[in-house]
């Protein structure tokens, strides 16, 4: 049973961060530290100590006054608030670049996360492999959603194509879609949608571009 | 000059949003529809209508009461406000499985970012070419920045090569750094970073499917 602290919906930013203090502490941990403080970490990330705490305490671990945490408990933690503890299997629909990149992309292992099939109805790339995946033809997603028991769905189609194959995931038994189309999606209750939409982070940039050339 | 209005930073969870009414406008522009009002754009996209003007109204645009907007004016006015009405020329570092997707993504198109070429240090990378662009060495990048006057990098190294070729870009005239590694980068003040941080958007995702199991 996780620890009751645990049980609390995390703040969105809060969770945001938690992989990059991860990433800090994986090292931390390769160097042979054995004990960090929040002060220690917020200057290394440049955050303020008290964020730390707040974030880390997220995770239901608590420190020690003076000594601060045990780096490969705090690691644990995290993992173990995220999800990240044991593996989680996706299917990836629409094996197109982003999609391929994906699929091809190595860094998904330190999030325990694994795609185990991809899908699309283009002929020239169904029943190809992409980094060692079969991409199979889209009406095979139920079939293997049920055998596979993923619950994530990873949607590269053409944002045209977003919703339609939400629904397909959603009735395959997708809880949760990780959205790269930019499309808003409609989802029933309980399902998760987590959305990288890459025009709105390219909007960020380029108007603060354009508003800093002009002002 | 740009309207005074536009002078202001915009807040960027509207920023974020402007991409999403632009796709909603340009599909209308294309259906025929000449005027547009905040509540159907509202009951559309399923967000309050005073979110709607709150964010239109970034742009330096105001709608006429009962009408509404003209369709073609506030594609225009968003489309200048992101600085999406004229090419923005970037260079991408890191030639590898996501900086190539990125390179072959052709989406980009609408928001007239254009990628004018990729480096890398790969031996086995350099000289080739991906999507039409050319791989050339990183020690390439000042050159080619100088000669193409790309003010946006494309980041998509390793995280641990982030910092050192953020220098590299930053002292190459890169004002604008959209970064793909996940790792925290320094810049001088004035240069602008923009995150897209898969770990940090999986975060989310799986933590609240891990308290959805549990719950």
């Amino acid at each position: 049973m996780p620890p009751a602290g645990a049980r609390k919906l995390a703040p969105e930013p809060s969770l945001r961060r938690l992989p990059v203090y991860l990433r800090l502490l994986t090292r931390l941990d390769a160097e042979g530290t054995r004990t960090v403080s929040c002060t220690a970490i917020g200057r290394e990330l440049g955050l303020d100590f008290t964020q730390v705490r707040k974030d880390l305490s997220c995770t239901g671990i608590v420190g020690t006054p003076r000594v601060g945490y045990r780096v490969d408990e705090l690691i644990a933690a995290i993992q173990r608030f995220l999800g990240w503890h044991r593996r989680t299997d996706a299917l990836l629909v629409g094996a197109g670049n982003l999609g391929r990149a994906l699929l091809a992309y190595e860094g998904f292992a330190q999030y325990a996360l694994r795609i185990v099939a991809a899908f699309d109805i283009d002929p020239s790339l169904v029943g190809t492999e992409v980094a060692g995946r079969p991409v199979r033809h889209l009406d095979d997603l139920p079939d293997i959603a049920e055998s596979s028991g993923a619950l994530v769905g990873i949607l590269t189609v053409p944002a045209g194509q977003a919703q339609s194959v939400t629904y397909t995931m959603v009735l395959s038994g997708i809880r949760a879609v990780w959205n790269f189309t930019g499309a808003r999606l409609e989802v029933p209750r309980g399902v998760l949608v987590e959305d990288v939409d890459l025009g709105a982070s390219l909007a960020v940039l380029t108007n603060r571009l354009e508003q800093a050339s002009t002002c």
